[in-house]
């Protein structure tokens, strides 16, 4: 699993910052999430195979999160994309996108779904045989979803000396690794955890921007391997939390430590900061495996 | 007169090269010329003062001329701009960017005026005492308008030796500089002519982009000082003109030279040339004074 921060800083995109942007691949699939203003621009500095993209995440529709996805789209159409493109975010991206086609006189050389959500509790908004994606109710000034990457749990490790030794046929692996027992011919039944290892514990991801702080989340994110917890306001600026809907450095800490996440990336700096340092130091006096998102980071989990 | 080009690329915005955006600054006045997108991070590199622009003219509405508008408007409500904005551009663009601040629960901290276009003859769009700026109507796949920019004659140099051999008092300055003869105590009129110098020759600007070859245009641009001119494709794709309504290196200069303008500068270059030296080259087979555009770089005149 690896995470590719295309851009991390809160409101408007400038010289050296970009708003909301980041690839996450899991289980060799890649998942765009947000897609602020040069999102494009970033997939290509940061050398994403743009076309390995066939799902976009959108939490919110604020422009710094989302801005960038009608130039994204429409670029997937100059290559002449074929693939399936499915976006999901919150109702009204559906017109924001299909509007400023039909304004632009553009359309896709490719099939766009929207999965437009409304919805007030976690819910599954994708699944395939490796990977489940599922929402994490934010709390913002408008209606915002993070978002909550588990991989599925993978089959289990062949014991290959311990088959061999009960002379088990190779056409019994598959069964085997799927975690059946076997009868041997002699009638003797050989319990799977005999012949296999635990398969490698499954990797998480959870993406929570933008949102006050809100220990409803807990659950939902319990025990994930990596959370990405917006942090736009050091203490000094904890007044503005209220009235903006974000949250602290320290905030984001709280919430790593009571869902007992093994890592807490911080991300959606406010660009008030000439630092980010402050940001590791102040969440670390909570929660002590802290990294700092960065516009071209990469994360290997 | 300057320019600065913020971009002069088509299509999608890549690494190193932005879509259309220029600024032009004429008797102190700053007027932004397409907006794809990226723009305001260009706006931000080539240390523009953003809060100068009150007029925005938009050519036509692709994705790469005017994706970036709503991000600018955007970041001027961030900053709390207090001034008007103007947008000028064809009918929609008013649908295009409501649309968006409406679904994005945005709303401007400065008051936004749309002036959207329709009409296929040359028309004026902006006038004050100093400036006027009129369509130029161009062929493109979707409606598209250039922008003519021209000073207004200025008022007359004073020949400050004469008028104090006349013994004329100062309070006559003013109307002598407007053009007034002046009639003595004595009775003598003495004629404009004599008290003053010609003004310096007012400048202009024509921007054309995107279009077909179209001769149509050069009555409107006759002798303007600067032209920039979209040259898409070199002779070796001209066969592509026809079908994506875009002009050769060369045609641009033939509009160039028949126009008799002063200047020619080449834009708006397709993204799969290498080089863009060759614009010029093929250019100056038919006219000599050709600049190539790129991005950053900034024109005195």
């Amino acid at each position: 699993m690896n995470l590719t921060i295309l851009g991390c800083y809160a409101a408007t995109p400038r010289t050296l910052t970009n708003p909301t942007s980041q690839v996450l691949e899991i289980k060799n699939r890649m998942f765009l999430i947000d897609c602020g203003e040069g999102t494009q621009v970033q997939l290509r500095k940061n050398k994403v195979r743009f076309s390995k993209i066939n799902h976009v995440f959108i939490s919110h529709l604020h422009g710094d999160h989302v801005y960038g996805l009608i130039g994204l789209i429409s670029t997937f159409s100059l290559l002449n994309r074929k693939t399936d493109l499915h976006i999901h975010g919150p109702k009204g991206v559906k017109e924001l996108i299909l509007i400023q086609l039909k304004l632009t006189a553009s359309w896709t050389s490719f099939d766009l779904y929207f999965h437009e959500l409304e919805g007030k509790e976690s819910q599954v908004v994708y699944e395939d045989d490796k990977v489940i994606v599922s929402t994490i109710p934010l709390q913002h000034r408008v209606y915002t979803n993070g978002y909550l990457f588990k991989e599925k749990p993978g089959e289990r490790k062949l014991n290959l000396g311990k088959v061999e030794e009960y002379g088990i046929e190779t056409c019994y692996y598959q069964k085997i690794k799927n975690g059946s027992d076997i009868t041997l011919d002699d009638g003797r039944v050989i319990p799977n955890a005999l012949m296999t290892f635990d398969p490698p514990a499954p990797q998480s991801y959870a993406f929570c921007s933008d949102t006050i702080y809100k220990e409803d989340i807990i659950p939902i994110i319990k025990d994930v391997n990596v959370l990405y917890h917006e942090s736009t306001f050091l203490d000094s600026e904890e007044h503005l939390c209220e009235k903006t809907m974000h949250s602290t450095a320290k905030q984001a800490a709280t919430i790593a430590k009571q869902a007992n996440v093994k890592q807490l990336v911080l991300g959606h700096f406010s660009t008030r900061y000439d630092s980010i340092e402050p940001f590791k130091e102040q969440a670390q006096t909570v929660f002590e495996n802290v990294h700092l998102a960065d516009d071209g980071k990469i994360f290997e989990f």
